[in-house]
């Protein structure tokens, strides 16, 4: 589907905008027009034509008819943390930003439901939740600027999903507006819900493809026990799946994260923070579990003991207490900020996690023959299958070559994706960047279906064209 | 989307049917037909041209393909447990029955899936799951004769909804057929994939509409340690909605059920089963849990014993072996089977659980004001909002009297559920039994959407015509 035509005039355009969410919540000045035409990915130019800040689902609705009636392009914007694209606005369109739609509407504790306009930042969630004793477990290092309604249009992961799932678990309602500029009220909360298909479904993961969230009816859940993580030193992948294996046979895990010696190399020397331990390991594992009572707590070293005798283990820590489970997290969650200077050429790739290892060594290989010289920073989620390879750029090689470059590993990258029936976007999702790759994971047949399902919900093609497929 | 218009004779559909099965899996004889022709609702009577049995995805495609040819529709049969005649083929259809395809294909223990075809009965992949050391945890009194296919196809819920979800949420991977013939690989095991629309979703609960499923990568978990049940007695709801509350908010609770003294009665006459304690009691609840340790156990009977102290239990008992678990679960679990020697009239209708109680009343007032010679037995999944209304038919009264006199006090029923914001089909599917209700639960933009994505994927309408909607 191409970027509608824009036939009207900018100034009409602006003015009926104005009119509908007022001149104060209509910017076009140069630093809105930056700010809020793009999300992380600095690989395109902002240029939308205007930003409109609505503050209620009717005005978003106007502003949706709008674009159908005046022929101009929608792209929404969240918290602009994406790293895929999918935000942004680079050839004239309206901006809908949800800034001005941050309000938790409703908590029902019986339910367990919070009512959030869009634009609720995550931690926002996390603390409201974690006050009224409940927990809201979906969470990633964005979660301080990251906004709902941009978490449920991409169906963020993060680090908890092992044990809690993407956002998608979490999404009991959610109040659209579509392509049409219909408001639909899907699932309204209801934990079981058979009557007709769930379109609910479809919103979550369609980048705003289809409509536009304005409100969610989010799910919690109770707060875990004394969350305790190990940091385990591994010589290889093997070892890691092996101890993979046998604490998930035997333990409810929360996490089981991964990275390698170079990214903890980075992280220290950035963050001050300590290593682990003294070893120097080519791989760690940062597993975590509620640790509910001694019971549990000799369990989980027992297993640690037991892994160290198999030989998978080198060394380990575990923590002791809340101060020091956040900086074995942050050991992991500091990697993607650390390596920002570096400007990384970042993958999030996906398999089934059984096929992790032939996969991972499969890339190894493929980046080490092509490009010997490039520094490759692993990390990621194991017990979910999905890894972020990340390419650094040498100081002495340009911008522009070093993309090119990387571009060009990628279809190698992708194509071993495709032989492990992997995806290409495991947890990020595809807006600009990953369109031409969409074909490594899904079939032609596949991608017409959607093609067409994207026609149903907004006929006109004013939401944001251009993103998932052309 | 009416009926596929039969143009074709039918001598010529039964003989290329033929050549794609085979002779001796296509079967015309009247039992056959009766058989396959129909679910558990006895409200249509069969009358399909034929059924096939497949034994392949490809001769699945096959079928489709040629009824997209020769204008025929095609009704999927599964297990044919269904309650709201999603499996009925009463106007010359094609039944597509999956009993041949019964076969567990692959199995993967360390992503704890299992590739089954869609004629899998739930009961044997809770069987194999077991033998393997891991659960398939969704469940409910007809696993040992319904199929994977149909779970899926009706989003299946029952009795462990509360900690394990709905069978959307097993679901890895579906390999389908669509209406148009098109042979579709969605999502392939994978744990995390946001590249693109999750075409997958929509499969789950269609009800066959869309397309045919043909194989599911179903995903396991642990088994769960030690599964113990109370049995309370409580006075009102008011008293067990107190008792889900404070439980809910110290334990993880793998069920909550409740039934009515009403249901309980009968299930002792039937079964010879003891009642749980001597007192009487109007309302009973089920609750069930993982009882992994001594402190557990504790911590379960100090909280039984302060409800008691509250005043919302009047009486209850603990399961102390596998064998009064056992025994516990079928005072709740035999309650259909006991009551259809009289005709009952189900509602499978669901709010949020915090309207539960005033929900209950108001259908309760309504149809004791309207009806008070008619027998209510209520029993349901209260953890998740979901009632079953039963109106059993008096002995004296006609059964055509009785279901005319049942379908206008559904009416007066679903104007609640539509009040209190809830769904005319919790679990069950909407089929033919509930389209006429849809209205009460989904808008008019949903339902014309919904027939939109069906026209995507079977543009000729050879899918199951008739059934959610016309």
């Amino acid at each position: 589907m191409a970027s509608a035509p824009q036939i009207t005039a900018p100034e009409t355009i602006l003015s009926e905008l104005s009119a509908i969410v007022g001149e104060d919540k209509l910017r076009t000045d140069q630093d809105t027009l930056h700010s809020h035409g793009r999300d992380w990915t600095k690989a395109h130019e902002p240029a939308p034509l205007a930003v409109v800040f609505p503050r209620t689902t009717e005005e978003v609705q106007a502003v949706v008819k709008l674009a159908n009636a005046l022929h101009f392009a929608i792209v929404p914007s969240g918290g602009r943390t994406g790293l895929s694209g999918g935000a942004v606005a680079a050839s004239g369109e309206v901006v809908v930003s949800f800034d001005y739609m941050n309000h938790i509407s409703d908590f029902n504790p019986v339910d367990r439901t919070v009512v959030c306009q869009a634009g609720v930042i995550t931690e926002t969630l996390q603390t409201f939740a974690e006050e009224h004793g409940l927990y809201y477990p979906v969470d990633f290092a964005s979660a301080g600027s990251s906004q709902i309604g941009g978490n449920i249009s991409t169906n963020a992961g993060g680090i908890k999903v092992l044990r809690w799932g993407m956002t998608r678990d979490w999404v009991a309602g959610l109040k659209v507006v579509t392509g049409a500029g219909e408001i639909l009220e899907l699932n309204r909360g209801l934990l079981k819900n058979n009557a007709g298909y769930d379109l609910r479904q479809l919103f979550v993961g369609a980048e705003g493809t289809l409509g536009l969230i304005t409100e969610a009816t989010m799910q919690l859940t109770r707060q875990p026990s004394n969350l305790t993580a190990f940091v385990l030193g591994v010589e290889n992948f093997d070892g890691i799946m092996k101890l993979f294996n046998r604490f998930q046979s035997e333990m409810d895990l929360t996490a089981f994260e991964f990275f390698s010696e170079q990214a903890l190399q980075k992280v220290v020397a950035h963050s001050g923070l300590q290593r682990p331990f003294e070893s120097t390991c080519p791989y760690y594992a940062l597993l975590e579990f509620e640790c509910l009572n001694d019971e549990v707590a000799e369990q989980a070293m027992a297993l640690f003991e037991a892994c160290v005798e198999e030989g998978w283990v080198l060394d380990g820590v575990m923590s002791q207490s809340i101060e020091q489970l956040k900086n074995l997290w942050r050991l992991r969650e500091d990697i993607s900020e650390t390596i920002s200077q570096w400007t990384p050429y970042k993958n999030d790739i996906s398999t089934i996690i059984s096929r992790v290892p032939d996969f991972l060594e499969a890339v190894e290989n493929l980046v080490n023959a092509e490009y010997p010289d490039f520094e490759i920073i692993w990390f990621g989620h194991i017990g979910d299958g999905n890894l972020h390879l990340n390419i650094l750029k040498p100081d002495n090689l340009d911008k522009t070559d070093f993309f090119e470059k990387c571009g060009k590993v990628s279809i190698g990258v992708f194509e071993i994706v495709q032989r492990y029936q992997g995806s290409v976007s495991a947890e990020h999702g595809v807006g600009l960047l990953k369109k031409q790759y969409l074909g490594y994971s899904r079939s032609a047949e596949e991608v017409a279906l959607m093609r067409q399902i994207k026609q149903v919900f907004d006929p006109n093609g004013v939401m944001n064209p251009g993103k998932i497929f052309d």
